[in-house]
C-alpha cells in the first residue's frame, strides 16, 4: 500500500504546512511550528479549548480549530501523543485569564502527557483543567466507565463543549458539562479491513476475509470479538444491544447519532449503517436527531465504522447544532425542514 | 476486501434510505424512490438545477442537494448512469416555469441517458437546458477539449451554479456562466491503489507497489502514464506542469485549487498534496484563495487524488464561496480571517 509523503520524518509538518495554507483565515501555527491555532485570537475572557494527539487520524482533531470550536491542537507525529512539553507550548499559546479546558482522549500517552503539561502550566500560573474522555464500551466493563479508551464519541464533547465556550460558559460550568456529555455517550465500532501504517507501509492488524472485528481501537488494538460478515442489519443490530445494555435508553427518547468512518470506508456504506441505526431505534421507541455521518476520525484507510450514541439534555442538543466555521467539522442538520 | 450492504440489488436504495432518515429537514425522496429532492421546494421562480449519475461515488452528487447548491440529485445503480426516463422523472419533479439546468459529467451513458431525457422533458413541455462538464487533461489532447471527461473540477460547475441559481440568474446567463466555469477549469488525476467494486468484490485495476498512474478516470478508466512512486513534490510538479501547459496561467493571477481524495487517501495525503500545489504555484507567481481539499468525488477505496485548478471570475470566486446547506459540500473558507 503506497501512501503520498516527501519523507517519514516531515509527515506531520508537511500536513501542517499544507493546513496553514489553505485556511489562512481560520488558522495559523502558534510560537512553536506543532501547535495549530486560530488566526483570529479568542476574546480574553473566553475560556480556551485545545487537545494534543497523534497525527494520522484527521481531520480530528486539527480540523476542528476556529470560530465555535477548539482553540488550539497540538499535533503529535503519527500515531503518537505529543510530549508534556509541546501541549505545555499549546497552553500558553491560548490559555489566559478564563483558564483552558485540556481535553484528553483517553489513551496511556495522551493521558500521561496530558496531565503533565496540565501540572506544568499549573506551576506556571496558568489555570488550566483537564477533561478525559472515554466512550468504547469494548474497551472496559460495565461500572469501570474510566478505564474506557476515547473512540469517536469524543466529538459529542468537543462540539458542545467549543460552542458553549464560544457563548461565554465559565470555567466551572464547561467542566460539569464536558463530564455530562462523556457521561451521556457511548460508543462501539468494527473494524473490516487494515488501514496501513504511514510509519512502516504495512497492515496494521490481519483479518479472514469472512470475519469482522468488533471494538478494534484508533491504533488497531485487538477487538473483543469476531463475527462472521452478513447483511449490514445484523451487525447493526447485534451492535446497538451492546450499547443499549451497557446503556438503556428508554422509550420516548429522541437521540443523537454519531455514525464514524474509520477512512477506508465509503459513504453509501455510512449511510446504509445509519438506515439500520435508525431501524433499531425506532423498533425500540427511540426516535433520533441531527445525526453526524462522516470519516472524522480515521486510522488511514481502515475499513469500518462506529455507532456512537449520546442522549443530549435540551442544552447539550442545541450547543450541539450551534454553527461553527472550521475547515473539518462538518455542518450539522438540526432536523427540521430549512 | 469486505464491504458493508444488506444485499448487491439494494445498495443504492438503503444508501438513500439512510441519506433521507439522516437529513430529513433538508433532503426528501421524489415522486420516484431513485430522485433525492430538497424538502423544502424551491420558488417557482428559480431554475432548477438537477444531475442523474451512477451511485458509488459519494458525496458526490447525492450529498450536493439542499439550499444554495442543487435542487435533486436521480441516483443510478452503482457506476451506472440512470436511464432517460429515469432522470425524466427527475426533471419532471423540480423543473418549473423558470426551466431546469441538466448537468452532465461527460462519460457516454451518462450523456446518451441525459440528453435523451432532456429531449423528452422537451417533448412534454419542460424548459430544460443540459451542460455538458468535462474537465480531465488526461482523457484528450488539447484542442479536443469537448472530448475529455467530467472529472472532480464538475465540482466547481455545481457550486457556483447552485449559488447563482440560488440568488436568482436566469436560465440564459446560468447556461453562459457555467460554460465559462467549465471552461476555465481543468484536472489531473493521480491513482496509486485501486478501489474494490461493490458489484464483484473485487480491484478495479491492478498497479506495481512502486507505480502510480497518472489520469485513471472515476470507474477506474485507464491512465495514460505510469510513474515511479517519489516523494509527493516530484508528482505535484510533474501534474502541475501538464496542467499549466494545458491551460497556462499568468504570473500575478489569483487561482483556486480543489484536491480531491479518490476515497482511500488520508487528510495527511491530500494536506501535503496541497502544500506542494501551492508551492508550485506560487514559484511561478501564481497565488491561490479558497481552496477545497477533501474525499468528494470518490471510486470507493480507490487511493488517489486528483488536482484541478479553477481560474475565477470576481463574480466565480463569489458564487464559490457563497454559503449553502447541503449535508455533503463543506464550508469553503474565503482566505481572510474570519
Amino acid at each position: 500500500m503506497k501512501k503520498l509523503f516527501n519523507s517519514r520524518e516531515r509527515m506531520a509538518d508537511d500536513m501542517i504546512d499544507g493546513f496553514v495554507a489553505a485556511y489562512p483565515g481560520v488558522v495559523t501555527r502558534g510560537r512553536h511550528p506543532r501547535v495549530v491555532r486560530r488566526t483570529v485570537p479568542k476574546s480574553p475572557d473566553k475560556v480556551a479549548l485545545l487537545i494534543g494527539n497523534g497525527s494520522g487520524h484527521e481531520p480530528i482533531a486539527m480540523g476542528f480549530v476556529g470560530p465555535g470550536l477548539l482553540d488550539a491542537n497540538v499535533v503529535g507525529d503519527v500515531f503518537a501523543a505529543p510530549s508534556a512539553d509541546l501541549i505545555l507550548e499549546g497552553l500558553r499559546d491560548v490559555a489566559g485569564p478564563a483558564g483552558a479546558i485540556l481535553l484528553i482522549s483517553r489513551h496511556d500517552g495522551d493521558v500521561i502527557n496530558g496531565m503533565e503539561a496540565a501540572m506544568l502550566a499549573g506551576d506556571e500560573g496558568l489555570r488550566v483543567h483537564p477533561i478525559l474522555m472515554y466512550d468504547d464500551i469494548s474497551s472496559a466493563p460495565k461500572g469501570q466507565e474510566d478505564d474506557r479508551r476515547g473512540a469517536a464519541g469524543t466529538i459529542f464533547v468537543y462540539k458542545i463543549l467549543g460552542a458553549a465556550a464560544e457563548a461565554g460558559m465559565s470555567l466551572g460550568d464547561l467542566i460539569t458539562l464536558g463530564d455530562a456529555v462523556r457521561d451521556a455517550t457511548r460508543t462501539l465500532g468494527a473494524a473490516l479491513n487494515p488501514g496501513t501504517s504511514p510509519l512502516t507501509g504495512r497492515a496494521m492488524f490481519s483479518l479472514p476475509e469472512d470475519e469482522v472485528f468488533i471494538g478494534m481501537g484508533v491504533h488497531g488494538e485487538p477487538g473483543v470479538a469476531r463475527r462472521k460478515t452478513g447483511p449490514v442489519a445484523e451487525l447493526v443490530d447485534y451492535m446497538l444491544a451492546q450499547l443499549l445494555a451497557d446503556r438503556p435508553i428508554a422509550s420516548g427518547t429522541d437521540c443523537t447519532v454519531l455514525i464514524n468512518g474509520m477512512g477506508g470506508t465509503t459513504q453509501m456504506e455510512l449511510l446504509t449503517v445509519f438506515r439500520e441505526v435508525d431501524r433499531g431505534l425506532r423498533a425500540q421507541g427511540i426516535s433520533q436527531s441531527a445525526a453526524l455521518i462522516g470519516s472524522l476520525s480515521t486510522t488511514q484507510e481502515m475499513a469500518g465504522f462506529s455507532i456512537s450514541l449520546l442522549v443530549p439534555t435540551p442544552q447539550m442538543r442545541a450547543l450541539w447544532c450551534a454553527a461553527q466555521g472550521t475547515p473539518g467539522f462538518p455542518q450539522i442538520h438540526a432536523g427540521a425542514a430549512q
